[in-house]
């Protein structure tokens, strides 16, 4: 199909109808209006204002997460935060959540919306923060002020795009693009054609200022990361920071194969969803040995803090593995954040031959060969050796670990793994009880999204290559 | 025991009693008087002379391999051989034998003693060469001028104690020190003790010279051998270059050990000849893979050129089995010099899990990226990928080949491995035909020396290490 026509069966989906906006637009009216009378009847310097996608008109058609701000008077401090949003819950009588990012806010459903209630403090561009949340009002303001009408297309283009490859969002599961970086991304190349046209060069280091700003090279040095974008309302904070350099790429990657061949399985993947019997026949038929540690977790932390210590936890284990000799093809963590999670490891195999060689100082070093060879001579893990051989003592011993899962049920056992650096609190998950499945062996666990996850895992394709 | 004790011991051993060299000098003053007699009467300007280490009284008690040059005055070319040798041929009636080094030379068996004739050139120190043996007659004189009386026990200790530890000899086969090279080293640091401890302390790259010479950084960038001694009689030769790093270090590493504990067992190691059964069992247990190449050979070459090109071989073969990712833990080569080589390979595993993690190129590089995803998406062995990790393509693949015998006999069959480096003529023996034996299968093999030397490879330690 040509990209022209394409281009617009997608937005057909992805725009919101005259309707659907008079519907939104005439709830958040409502619902800020009648807030912001409660906050002033109760004596706060304090209105209620929509924020996000809805306020700056690049919400995807159907969507219904809306994020209400309480802006208060800069004359406020945070203690004045729980007696705010006491007046919220008040004006909201039952079924709220309070949930906790940097300080407390409350999530609640209303009609078919989603929406969170946050408080912030007024700032004005350039003065300090008093919290993380400040500088969203100035994002909304620079989006209305500079993404032209006509460009709200573009970024709903690019934010289904990157849901299509997996790279949307802030949040550390993701480690892809926010919203606000779409938007940014749209002013700064014009369209969303534009900006793949661009993505597709993109290097190392790429450095994006909308506004007159430092040198790139300082930027470089000072972010670090792989994809910079110049707040432009905080010269000193990186848009881009949560974009993981695995998204990053891919991202790149997917402009450069959408330019050559536009297709709507970059917006709209195929969602595949096999067999509990068919993943078990392709583990069977795979040559490799998969390794699942599953974690029962009763008490589960807040996404972004969770899949954190996953993700630490993972590479920690994975460490171990490879400190062992195991080779590792692929490791994977997965998370109904719920109740389950599961890492998993790809080995070329999971048990290693018991024969290792070990390379030990050269001759010439009197003093450490001296030690190696008191060392090895009585040692009872030894079986060849030492020989001489380029120079240095090698020997042949016998291997510590030889399996995969013996390794790591000996570390999750003794402290839940802190000691090989799994975070605190999911080590504390693990000494309460754990599985090692090997292969075959997690087919209790094969159920909904995680069977999903495995085929994509096995797979290991990027969704959108074919 | 005191080594001093230990020392009286081992050269009663070793020293050759009052008679032992009557009856040797009587031996040479007969065959070289006569022999020197029937040139002078074939109307050759020649004579023979006793060279090696009887000429130089640094001979082990027993020994009985002579030279005997017959040196050719400096008037004649190369092309006097073949007749000067028809000379020694008629001298000996029957029994000999003719070889061919660098140039031909008789073999012969006489009385209790083994002769090799020789002829070469008179030269003068300085003179240029007219054959490569034309050296050994200034050798002989050399150490005779500078070799005291005394020192000729040192000469003979340190001769057994290399035979000893295994790096005595400079064929190619021990790639080790010579006589000469053990009398220089005695000239040089005064006696057996002294070298030792001055070999105990020896670096990479340890200059020797007896006369003035050039400086000694120029010397290690000319020849770059771990040790140079500088030839007295031709200031352009390295006495030590046969020596290979692995026999340098071992003497270094020796030199040490009997310091610290004199032994006897540096003269004389334990000779073990365990049962074929024996070595079977410890294959069994071993928990590595042993690999045999079994080649029969009708037409072996002389030791020097034969070891040359097994050792070349069996760095081949290991190179193979690298590449395609086999762990190689040691590899040998034996021989019987007669009609069987075997090429041994230890390694972790003689198969590879089927599963294999490819690398692929950095996503920035947009060229390469193409080319390895039209290459592999499409391809066959497949089995996971591309996905991106830490800005690279990955993929898993098949591996090409899961067994080493495989790998091995499907190079062998194809050029007898000339394709990888076997060298020519050792080549054309495996084309002949040749076996690939893995660990229990060398069972009919199991006889005589090479059970001596599998058992030494298996236990794999230097024979005076305790």
């Amino acid at each position: 199909m040509e990209w022209g026509e394409l281009r617009e069966l997608i937005l057909r989906r992805i725009r919101p109808s005259v309707e659907e906006e008079r519907l939104v637009e005439a709830f958040c009216r409502r619902v800020s209006g009648e807030l912001s009378e409660r906050l002033r009847e109760a004596g706060f310097k304090a209105v209620a204002e929509v924020h996000g996608s809805v306020a700056k008109g690049t919400w995807l058609s159907g969507e219904r997460d809306l994020d209400i701000f309480i802006l208060l008077d800069p004359g406020y401090e945070r203690d004045v935060i729980p007696s705010v949003l006491e007046v919220v819950k008040r004006y909201l009588g039952s079924g709220w959540v309070e949930a906790y990012a940097e300080h407390p806010y409350l999530q609640a459903r209303i009609d078919e919306f989603q929406v969170d209630f946050v408080p912030c403090f007024r700032i004005r561009p350039g003065e300090p923060l008093k919290s993380a949340t400040d500088r969203t009002p100035l994002h909304t303001a620079y989006v209305r002020e500079h993404l032209k009408p006509e460009q709200r297309d573009e970024v709903r283009l690019l934010k289904r795009f990157m849901k299509g490859i997996g790279v949307y969002g802030a949040e550390l599961k993701v480690g892809g693009f926010s919203g606000y970086l779409c938007e940014l991304l749209i002013i700064h190349y014009g369209s969303f054609e534009e900006l793949l046209e661009a993505a597709a060069r993109w290097r190392r280091g790429t450095v994006i200022q909308l506004e007159v700003g430092p040198d790139p090279r300082e930027l470089r040095r000072r972010f670090g990361t792989p994809l910079i974008v110049v707040d432009p309302i905080d010269p000193n904070r990186n848009v881009a920071a949560p974009v993981s350099e695995d998204s990053f790429w891919s991202f790149v990657a997917a402009s450069r194969g959408f330019l050559k061949a536009p297709s709507e399985i970059y917006f709209y993947p195929r969602e595949e969803r096999p067999e509990a019997q068919e993943i078990l026949e392709a583990l069977r038929l795979r040559g490799s040995d998969l390794l699942f540690v599953v974690i029962p977790d009763s008490d589960v932390d807040v996404p972004d803090i969770l899949w954190g210590q996953l993700y630490k936890a993972e590479k920690a284990l994975r460490g171990l593995l490879e400190r062992w000799g195991f080779e590792v093809l692929r490791s994977a963590a997965w998370s109904d954040e719920a109740s389950r999670h599961i890492l998993l490891y790809e080995l070329e195999s999971a048990t290693l031959p018991i024969v290792e060689k070990h390379m030990g100082p050269p001759v010439e070093v009197v003093e450490h060969s001296e030690r190696f060879l008191r060392k090895h001579l009585g040692s009872e893990d030894l079986i060849s050796g030492p020989w001489i051989e380029g120079g240095r003592w090698w020997i042949l011993t016998r291997r510590r670990w030889t399996g995969a899962r013996e390794l790591l049920r000996h570390h999750l056992e003794v402290d839940g793994g802190r000691g090989i650096g799994v975070p605190k609190r999911l080590s504390r998950r693990i000494r309460e009880g754990f599985s090692l499945l090997l292969n075959g062996e997690i087919e209790p666990y094969l159920e909904g999204d995680f069977i999903s996850f495995l085929h994509r895992f096995l797979c290991g394709r990027a969704s959108w290559l074919h």
